[in-house]
Order: structure tokens, then sequence, then C-alpha cells
């Protein structure tokens, strides 16, 4: 927004962070937002600061505060504009509320950041499947005695240590990373002339350590839009010797991917700030992954990462913008090895770093990474795997064909542009049954075992367990509430809140609008009860029809009428219980016990490609094989979108939901029967 | 000497260096020569404080210095030690000076720097050979057009690149720098889809520019241990845009290859501070280099540099350890490529940096370049090749044989060792004739074209040019004054002063050693004379016996009795006389018509390698297939270097010196005859 190049002096602007106390002074014209992450403080942000999500609402506090040395006021922050009063209005706020993103610093102020408006350190409950992969890394170790220098030869050691590798190990042809040739004759004199040579892809030596030497590690990394994983290896056993997950820390410059492409293209310095934020994340998470196993980062002689093609392009530090709009064009499709330290990373000094190709456009590394995990070209049974994330790709097919595509469900299944959509953290509800007669909710949060009815209530708080109240819904739990509201009839198939409910004490009214107390005030955290409104409605029946018309498409092209088995990948998919996804129509119709979450599969195909260099050449093999759909210009797209967005499903037939529909199947004759005498 | 990585506060001593005035606080302990250059004053140095040069002579200043807020007293540095005092003695110098490398600080001090003690800015004199060179360098640009980005095509740009180089070019199989890479969506854009390329060894895309773009140039260096030269080029044409010269900073660490192993050895940061500053120096050297040319830094796609084992070892940031003792084992004799950015040379952000081989412990990359400029091995007369420095290397071979040796003649043929030596700066005495009569001689300096004789005198000064005075004597001049002294008889073929001269207005005695007065007070800028002592011909017998007992070694083992042609290399090599250098027995005899000076034969060999990618391999044969010879350890060394200690020689018979010497034809005789009778 300004020059931040200025020196900053005693004569900038002051800017207080409460309740944290954190302090710093900022350029004038600076944004709140920007001047929180410039002195730490994390405010949640979903749009990046386009004025659309309203998540980093903050209150200017006025007057003077003598244990601050400070006098705060309005008329210390730019007058909010048009487009901030309106949202500002839209959620209900007065005048006390200002958005961080749109309130520039002019002077001294003093702000107090909600509880909602903190960005939580999230619980992760990624975890890698166990799964029979052949150990051949790309990276492996040799012992070698070399013979010794002496007067009159003159090869070299560098030379020796070639002879001897080509002698005893056959190995020919080789280079040497330029920092193991730095280390080189030390390490072999005090070895007395035997090492052990680490060796990538028996091609380049890229340690040399004195003597002999065991042990072989690498890390295995999903860069996620939301969730960055990784799974530290022993690449001598395979063994997981550490799993570790973390934020992406760029979701402070957008939830989604096309906030992020659009941070880069309007940012001058933002696709250097995400690119950064990114590697430090990495060299966080390295750290904490070694320590944890008794490691230092220099053990790490290997890395894999793989992530949607916007991720793997700022972790590369290309920009994104090309991504942003048609024809999507990708820098680079192929998978790539690039020097750890090129790129920033603190692994050990001479490792690289394998990023695995790209299908297309919008179908990256971490698919081919789910591929590998799943292999449906080995299958006979048509498979269909979705993996479900901000940015959704569905593959389909067997060892025959195998097509993929990418949905843009947007951020709401990870609980984002959700009136009380909050990320999988403690205090989110994400288990939720409503009773069929009452209609009421009960549910599970995040960090509380016990469900909703089985809080204590009046004395029994006393003497009880202190109840984790809930705080938000976050996506399986939006999932479960749509689908039950619908089960249960207070949603209709279009997605309206029912009409006949206008007197129930759990609804609320606004004109033709409705909205349903999913929580009471008593049981959150704020005592202001959570609601699901009819937008957060639309919003999921959005999401869910772009995943399931992009599932119907493929279908058309491969020539199915169903499909004999789906997998739920994704950090998410973990969560979703099937049985709700199909409920809601987010997938198609399949046997329920043939529907399956994997898990973190891109994580998993990660740590194959980290423990399997064959895996790799297969995965670039059928990255180039898989025939990728392009479903949002497709011709049928706009009406199976259309179609899809009624709940479940506007007409097609989904008979393993039968019996767990009743109310539902009537409406969806009904509805099939209007549609057909059109 | 002590832990400088405590923090400096207003506590710690303020040393201040005067005329200069500049003035730092320092570590207590450092010594002045260290404070020095941390505070930015260029002390001479050429031992590297290892008290044998005394070169680093100051004053310390007494009292309180108000204008400066400063007390300055001899008790703020440590006392001298024995050596310090021996040394300063031997230097006449009385107790108002002090060793700047020896002085460590432990409080305030104001220190004198006198002229003689601070270091010149040098003038360098080498200058590239014009010679025919077939320009097909490493490196190319290729103009391309690329097919567009379309919806549904998915190759990625780096794909479409690909595809279209291997269509229109033919070119396969190639890689893209990351840095390329990141330029790539936006270059191809600005371009509209046409682009020039520049590409590596037709293997690697290192740059990508909009449009059709012309021009590419590279850098070839010569890292000399007293010069760094190098050529700019037009790798179109060939022809040279510049040519710079700078010292090399190393000299600070000391002046001969050994000084700075040594330097590597005894100090823990000793190889990282020669790595930055031989770094640094290249960095400015290339900046002046393009700046000259009307180019930018970017502009420098490619380099290529040569040099002795030892630097080439600092400039990869190799440490020298190995090269400092038996067996002499290098990191690694081959040709190397290496990211320029990867060592901190700012060039185009992609450029790589081509490295020839060396030959064996002693004898490096230069030497090969010098083998690749003179092609020995591509001639049928036996062609003697010595490129001396402080290291010489001598070729001897023709298109059937070839050896190489390392002779260690030491930095006194660079001025060092010597009394009054001094580098080829203005005021060096380079030319010498002495009378045969008057035995007085005659001289001149550089930066001044008349000889001293022609000096004016008395009146005539006021009215006349003022007189560049003379400050030491260089390297062309020590030869020049030593061999002229022989030829004039006042030295004995053994190298004693002639002891019947005890009376002469020029020479000095001291008890039974003998000085010469080179120059009069009235004709140096300190005003007092210049000599040349007993001991300075010592150092220059020991140099001139080591290279010529090199040459005959290899004359023996070759096979020969007499060499048909010799090239004198070097930068300083390119100002010897030959009359002279063979008048001292510094190169074995042979026709002086045949003894040509070749220049910087090295940054010759350099440049040829820049211009052309083929000759890169010649050099790789050819350095494997020299044959180098051990002759410091070989049986004869001895005897032939006792030979050679005389002057011209004790026994060889230089016929093509007959009528030049007739003093010395008796001696000759003389010596000879009474060693055949013993």
């Amino acid at each position: 927004m300004t020059d931040n190049r200025l020196p900053i002096t005693d004569q900038n602007p002051l800017v207080i962070f409460m309740p944290a106390g954190r302090r710093g002074r900022v350029t004038p014209g600076q944004s709140l937002l920007e001047a929180a992450r410039q002195v730490g403080v994390e405010i949640e942000s979903i749009c990046g600061g386009r004025l659309t999500c309203g998540k980093c609402k903050v209150v200017v506090e006025h007057g003077r505060f003598d244990k601050h040395a400070i006098t705060s006021t309005a008329d210390h922050l730019t007058p909010p504009g048009e487009d901030e009063v309106t949202l500002l209005q839209r959620l209900g706020e007065n005048g006390a509320c200002r958005l961080a993103c749109s309130a520039y610093v002019t002077g001294d102020v003093l702000v107090f950041v909600p509880e909602e408006s903190r960005a939580h350190k999230q619980v992760i409950r990624k975890s890698a499947t166990e799964r029979a992969i052949e150990v051949n890394p790309a990276i492996r170790q040799v012992y070698v005695e070399v013979d010794e220098a002496e007067l009159g030869e003159h090869r070299g050691d560098w030379g020796r240590l070639q002879a001897a590798l080509a002698r005893q190990w056959q190995l020919t042809e080789l280079t040497i990373d330029l920092l193991a040739l730095r280390k080189l004759q030390e390490r072999l004199r005090a070895g007395k002339w035997k090492v052990t040579v680490i060796l990538w892809q028996d091609r380049e030596v890229i340690d040399v350590l004195p003597g002999y030497h065991e042990g072989i590690y690498g890390l295995a990394v999903d860069i996620g839009s939301t969730t960055i994983a990784g799974h530290l290896c022993d690449l001598r056993t395979g063994a997981i010797l550490a799993t570790e997950s973390t934020m992406n820390p760029q979701v402070a410059y957008g939830e989604d991917l096309m906030s992020r492409v659009s941070y880069a293209m309007t940012h001058k310095d933002g696709l250097e700030k995400m690119h950064t934020a990114v590697i430090e994340t990495l060299n966080k998470l390295a750290a904490r992954a070694v320590r944890e196993s008794g490691l230092q980062s220099r053990d790490i002689h290997e890395m894999v990462v793989v992530g949607n093609t916007t991720m793997m392009h700022i972790f590369l530090g290309i920009n994104p913008q090309e991504l942003g709009g048609a024809p999507f064009a990708l820098a680079n499709r192929e998978a790539m090895d690039v020097k750890a330290r090129e790129l920033g990373l603190r692994l050990h000094k001479a490792a690289n770093v394998h990023i695995l190709p790209a299908e297309a456009g919008h179908v990256g590394a971490d698919n081919v990474a789910v591929l590998l995990a799943e292999e449906p070209y080995h299958q006979d049974e048509m498979m269909l795997i979705v993996d479900v994330g901000t940015n959704a790709e569905i593959v389909l097919g067997n060892r025959e064909r195998l097509f993929s595509a990418s949905s843009p469900t947007g951020p709401a299944f990870e609980g984002a542009q959700i009136s009380y959509g909050m990320r999988a953290a403690p205090g989110a509800i994400e288990r939720v049954r409503i009773d069929p007669e009452t209609k009421i909710a009960r549910f599970r949060v995040i960090g509380e075992e016990r469900w909703s009815d089985a809080w204590p209530v009046g004395e029994a708080v006393l003497e009880a367990q202190p109840v984790h109240l809930a705080a938000g819904i976050c996506g399986s739990g939006i999932i479960e509430v749509v689908a039950e509201l619908f089960v249960v009839g207070i949603l209709m198939p279009d997605g309206r809140f029912n009409p006949t409910m206008t007197d129930h004490s759990r609804m609320q009214w606004h004109g033709r609008k409705g909205a349903y107390i999913l929580a009471t005030a008593e049981q959150t955290a704020n005592h202001q009860p959570i609601l699901v409104t009819q937008d957060d409605v639309r919003n999921i029946q959005l999401a869910k029809a772009a995943l399931y018309a992009g599932c119907k498409l493929l279908m058309q092209r491969v020539g199915v009428e169903r499909v004999d088995r789906i997998l739920l990948a994704g950090a998410f998919g973990s969560y979703i219980d099937p049985q709700y996804a199909m409920l809601l129509g987010l997938i198609p119709d399949c046997d329920l016990a043939r529907v399956t979450a994997v898990g973190n599969a891109a994580g998993d195909g990660a740590r194959i490609a980290l423990l399997n260099r064959e895996k790799r050449l297969e995965g670039q093999r059928v990255a180039k094989e898989v025939t990728y759909l392009e479903t949002a210009v497709h011709p049928n797209f706009q009406d199976e979108f259309v179609a899809a967005l009624h709940l479940p499903h506007a007409r097609d037939p989904l008979p393993h939901l039968h019996g767990l529909l009743p109310e539902m199947d009537s409406h969806v004759q009904r509805t099939r029967s209007r549609r057909r005498n059109r």
C-alpha cells in the first residue's frame, strides 16, 4: 500500500495490539493487518485484504493510555471506505469495529483483537497410512577405501575417490557437489582414507563421512493450501521417524489459491513474502522433525515436495500469476531437482529437493502423489479419488484409462465463507446429530470427548470436568449439520429453510431467510449462539455442486454410470463421514462400504517418491498419461452444476441412500417428475 | 589471535591511523595489522604476520591528542617480543617503531603509518596478446518462436520452449536454471512468444530474453598470487572489450603461497577471509570491466578462471592446507563448472564459472592455460616456457613429449625479500645500467621516462618537470642490477661483492659484507639511499638457481642438451630483458633472438578457453598428458641447484653469452677447471 522502505524512527506511529500487548512503530499508511504481522500478532484473514471475509475485525480503543504512553483515537486511522462500512453493516457490527485489512495507520493507536479474529494454531490430525513400499531411495551410502595420496601421483583426492568408487562399486561418471568437495580432504584424512560416501541418483556425491557411517534420512512434504505436513523417514528402513504438520503461513495472504495468486499479482513483494514464509515454515518443520528423532537438520539428505500447482510455483519462487486466468499456463510441468540451499532450505548443505511433476494448470504434484499412493492405474475396478480441499482434485479411472479434473470448491469445506466457520481447531464443532422429532441438535467439538447433550448443566457443572465450549464449525461439522438439517426436513431439497418451521425455538428468521441455532449461547465460548445461516447453506451447496459436477463430467467422459469405489483423500477428507458426504450429494452414488477415507494420500505419495526412486519415474509417466478434463469450460458443466445444487441431487438416482432419506425420497421423486414433465 | 566475536562497545580500545585519520574500536588483543584492515587502512605485509618481512612498520605516537579525544602511549600495546626486537634492529630501527603484525592493542592508541609501509595501489602492465582464436564459446544465443499457451494444452511454458528448441534448433535434453525458470513466463509474454535463449554447452538454458536480442559476454580471469587480471570479451566476435587488473587482496595475508596456506591453517577463519577477499575483488573487477564497456554485471554470462593450485583452492573455498606439505594432494585435479552465484560472484544470475584442470599439486590451471596459449604440443621445436612469478612453472616439450615442473622461486623476483624491494608500482627502479669504468649506476623508475642521469639537478630542478624519485626496486630492476653488478665486476661469480672494491664511493661495507648504493639519497623519495645488499644478492641467487635447476632437470628428463626456444611468461616475465635473464643465469643458454617475453600467457589461455569450448577439452587432454616432474625431491636437484647458484652458472657453457661477459668467461674457466681437477 505504501513504500515500506523508508526507515522507521521514533517519529513513526506506534501501534499496540491488545490483549497480547505487542507493539511496534510502523510506516504511516500501513494497514493494521500488515502492522499486526509485523509485530507478530496473528489476525485471521481469509480473503487477504480484499474486503470479502470480514474475519479481521478489530476494535479501536479511544483515549489516553498512560501505561502505554499513548493516545489512541479513531482519527489515527484512515476513515472506513464505503466497502468496509457495507461489509461491517452486513456483519451486524456497529461503529466500534474496523477491519484490520482496510484501516491504515496515520498516528498512534491501541487496538483490541477479539478472540474470534485471532488466528488459531491449528490442530492437525493428518497421519500417514502404513503402506508397503520398496525402499530404494534416490540417495544411498557406500563405504569405500581410497588410495592414499602419495608423492608423484597427481590424481587429486577427488580423482582417487572416483577411482575407488569405480573399482569397488562400479560407479562411474560421478560429479561432486561443491560443498562436499570443500570437505573432501579433511574427511578422507579423518577416516584414514576409509569413508562413507552419500550418493544422489548414483550420479552426484553429496557427502563424504569419515570411516563407516550408517544413517540417511529424508523428508517428504505436502504443501497444502492450508496445511503443510511432513514425514521424516529413515531411508534405510523406510520407517517414519516423525510426522509434523503446521499451518501454511500463506493463509495470512489469502485463504484460497486465487487470493494468493492475486496477492502475488497486486503486491510487488507478494511472491517474495509468500515464498519466504513457506520456506521458513518448512525449515521450522524440518527442525522439529529432526529434533523429535534425535537427529540434526544436516541429517536430511533428500526432500520430496508435492503440492498443488500454485503452491509449487510459490515454493520455487515462481510467480503464480499465469495460473490466475485462462489458459492457466504452468511455468513447468516436469519433475525437477533443485538444491535445497538454492531455495534457502536448511537441510544437509548438499541435499537435493525433488519436485513431482504436474498434470495440468490446476492439477499439480500433489495429485500425482495421490496417484502414486492409490495406484488407480493398477486397478481393474473403476476408482474415483476425490482429494477434498480448498481446491479439489478428482481422478477417475483404472488400469486402462485415467482422467483428472479440478474443482474450485473454495474454502467452505474448510470452514471459511461460513458465518461461524473455523478451521479444525479445538472448539470446532465436527460432528452433528439432529433429533428428527425435536429438531434439536447435539454435537461434538474438537478437544471435548462428550457430546453436547452429555455436557453437565446447572449444579453439575461445578463438580464436573470443565467443558470445552463450542467456538465455531469446521469442515466435517458443516457437512454433517447441512446433511442432518436436510434429513430431518428443516432444509428443503433446494436448500431453503423449510418455511413451515417459523415458530421453532431453534430457528431465527430475517424476513424470508431462515437460520438454524446449532449451539445455544450457553454452549459456546463467547456466549453467542452458533448459527447455520441460509448463506452458509448456499455456500456449501455451491462447493458440493462443483465437486459433484466434476465427478459427473469425468464419469461421462470415461463413459460409466457408476463407480466401483470412492476414495476420499485430503486432511479434511479423512474426517468426512462417507454417509454424510453422500447424503449431502458431495460424491456420486456408491456402495457406502466401498467409500473410504484414505487420509493425506498426497503426503503418502510424497513419501513413496522419497523412499523409491523408481516411483518418481512412474509418477512422471503417469502425469503424462492422465488426461486432464477442463471441467469449468465443459459444455455440460453448467447443467450438471445446477442439478447438483439440489440436496442431494436434482435428478441422479442414489440407490445406496435408500432408506436413509425417507423424507428426501419423495422430494426427489417430485422434483424429478417435474423436470421430466417440462 | 583473540576471540573477535565479542561485541564491540564504547569501552573497547580506540585505534586511530594517521595520516589517513581512520579510526575504529577493536577487540583487545587484536594486532594493529588486523585493526588497520578492519578500518580500511592498507598496511604493507608480505609475510602475513610471520615476523619475516618487516614491511609493516608503524610509529606509535605518545601523548594526549585532544582533537581525537585520545591518550596514546606505547603501554597501550603489548610490548615487543624478542623476535620483533631482533627484526627491528636488523632493519636499523630504533625504539620508535613497531611492527603492526606483532603489536597487540590493549588500550587507545594513535599510530602513524609511514609512506613506505602503506600498501600501494599497483600499476599493472599485463596486456593480452592478440591471437587468432576460433570463436566457439560454451554459451550461445538462439532466437526461437514458441507456441502460445492455450487452454487444454498442458505442457507448461518450459515444455513449450523445449519443444520449440527441439523443432527449430534440434536442441534436446535441455535443463533450465531455476533462476531462468523464475523469469520464463514473464519473458515469453513480454516477447509475444518470441524469445532469445541463452544456452550453456547446448545443455542448460541460463536466460530467456524477450524478442530478438544480441550480445553475450564473458570474463576470463587469471588469479595470480600477486595480481588478478581479467579480460571482458564479446563472445560473438571474440573481441576484448576491457582488460582490468588489480592486486590480489590475499597479499595482505602473506606474499607467497606458503604464507597463505599457513594463514589458512593457523587461523580458524583464514580460508573464509581469503576466499571472501578474492571473490569481492573479482566482483569489483567485473563491475569495472562492464562499466568501462557500457554493460552491466548481468551481461556476463560465463566466466573462466585460472590460477595456481593454491589460488584455485581458495577461490573455490577449499582449504589449501594439503598443498602445504608432501604429498601435495589436490582436492580436485579435474576441470569444473560451478554456478557463479554459489561462489558469491555477481555476474548474470545463472552464469557458470569454468575452471581449467590442474596438472599436479603445484602446477595448476594457470599452467594449463599457458599450454593452451602457447601450444608447445603443436610445435616441432623443443620449447621451454617459464612462467615467472612467486611460484614459477616450467614446461618443456614439443608435439611428442611434454613435461612440467614447478619451482618455488619465492617472491624475490617480485621485489619481496629484497631490502629495498617493492612491487612494480610508480617509483620502482625497473631498468639499471652500470658504467663499467666509473661503476656508477643509472636507472629508470616506473612513472618517470627519463633515466636518472638525465634528471635535472641544482638550479635546473626549479624549471624542469618534477622528477618521480626512486622508492625501491622491483623485479626486473633487481635482475638487471645484479646482472650488471656481475658484468662490471662488482659481484664475483659466487655472488660475493668484490673485496677489491672497498674504497669505491658507491660501496658500503659492514665487516666483510658489502652493499652497493644503487640510488643516492638525492635520488630517492625518502632521502635515504637505495642499496643492494649481500643478502639481496643471495636471495636472487637462490631464486634464479631454483628456476635454472628446474629447467635443467626437465632438459635431462627429456634428454636434450639445449632448447630451441624460450618463452618468458607471467606479468613479471614480460618485463624481464631476456639478455639480463640469461646473464644472471635464470634460464639456460639459448639464441637470444629465440627468447621472447609473451606476457600473461595464463590470462591469454583463460581467454582462449572462454572463447572456445573445444579448447577446454584440449586443455583437459593436455593436463593429463603432460608429465609432471617433482624437481624438489629429484636426486640431481641439489647438485644442479648448487651449480646454478653461481653467476651465471658454475659449469654450464653459455655460448650465446659469448662476448657479453668478458670478465666472467675467465672466472667460469677457472671454476670449471678447479672442479675438474678435484
